[in-house]
């Protein structure tokens, strides 16, 4: 499949390219200055042995199936905005969540409730927008041989939209649990500043989640 | 220790309430019905061989050395309002979630943005309150040789109440995770559409959470 990921240099896009590249997929890693895209992505390729190229962010959307919308909020909003028209009927996987630096230990609900709430609502009721890995540490990612101790939760008002995401969550090694439907991104954000305070009070280099006594079909 | 439980007749003060009785400790149940509570009281006494009795909500306060809300959220406010002085300077450990029956399986942000934050602005700043114990199946508390396979995360703004309220966690079986301030209680609370939503869809009696990559010292 062909994943386009937007904001693919920061270390949670580039980690989520580098692993779904070893999954064989064709990705695409975006970047608004395509230069240190292609940079990145040649920095990646010789540990993949798949595709994986770099470009500016509207070219890493030509032709994807499933776009991974990954980065800081304070560019979210503008970065929607501007790539709104290519988005408009695409799946967009959003890991975005609200931080507000220097205070990323703390719960912060952004105006819309929720980051992906609020890319829905830039985007329109025809984009299918998944929020899902939140929880996932780059860190880890970016070790391939690294067997990752975190379930996936996934929410989304579109039932396709979500199975397509789980799939892929599935090709990362790990377990995808449908969450419901997109208002309950508001549970998966505020999870991450939650983890950042376990991870300083506790020193873990990435605390992840695992849910008990469910057992996927 | 004595411990208190608000709206202890409910399925998760009755579980709590036994736990900690059968740990040796003082637990009164209380409720807005005093023959109810003792009625309650009297049925969980035999599995204890301990401490636990029933009362008025106001009398099961008395003497409290922590107190428990366990009420649902449409009581809530009223609850706190009419106990206010006699909770101006305690431990409360709120374990509230602010559900939208018959959405229960769906984020619900009250006005105050979490039901614990409304519980220290109705109660003033001398309340010490904790938010915690939301994740932790009333069904598995009340089968008494049933280890629980979920931990548990506690926020709050007094690092004493939290400290107190961690040991009472442990005495439960449990670990007990810091989250840090109060205001992460949005966090704790959201979480439990999820679960509730995990539960339905995989069905499952109680899906529980566990923290990795964590060692808590």
């Amino acid at each position: 499949m062909r994943i386009g990921v937007i904001g693919g240099t920061g270390k949670e896009g580039r980690g989520l390219a580098l692993r779904w590249a070893l999954a064989g997929h064709d990705v695409v890693i975006g970047s608004r200055d395509a230069e240190r895209a292609r940079a990145v992505a040649a920095e990646l390729l010789p540990l993949t042995g798949g595709k994986l190229t770099g470009s500016d962010n509207g070219a890493a959307l030509s032709g994807a199936e499933v776009v991974l919308l990954s980065v800081p909020y304070a560019a979210h909003a503008e970065t929607l905005h501007g790539l709104k028209a290519e988005l408009a009927d695409r799946i967009l996987i959003d890991i975005t969540v609200p931080l507000q630096p220097p205070h990323v230990g703390q719960v912060h609900l952004p105006k819309g409730e929720s980051a992906a709430l609020e890319a829905q609502a830039i985007l329109g009721p025809t984009a299918k927008v998944v929020a899902a890995l939140h929880h996932v540490s780059s860190t880890q990612l970016l070790e391939p041989s690294k067997i990752i101790d975190c379930d996936v939760l996934l929410c989304g008002d579109d039932p396709q939209a979500k199975a397509t995401v789980t799939a892929l969550v599935v090709d990362l090694g790990l377990r995808g649990l449908d969450a419901g439907p997109l208002r309950n991104s508001i549970a998966l954000e505020s999870l991450t500043p939650v983890l950042l305070t376990l991870n300083k009070k506790y020193k873990s280099a990435g605390a992840g989640i695992r849910f008990t006594n469910i057992k996927v079909p």
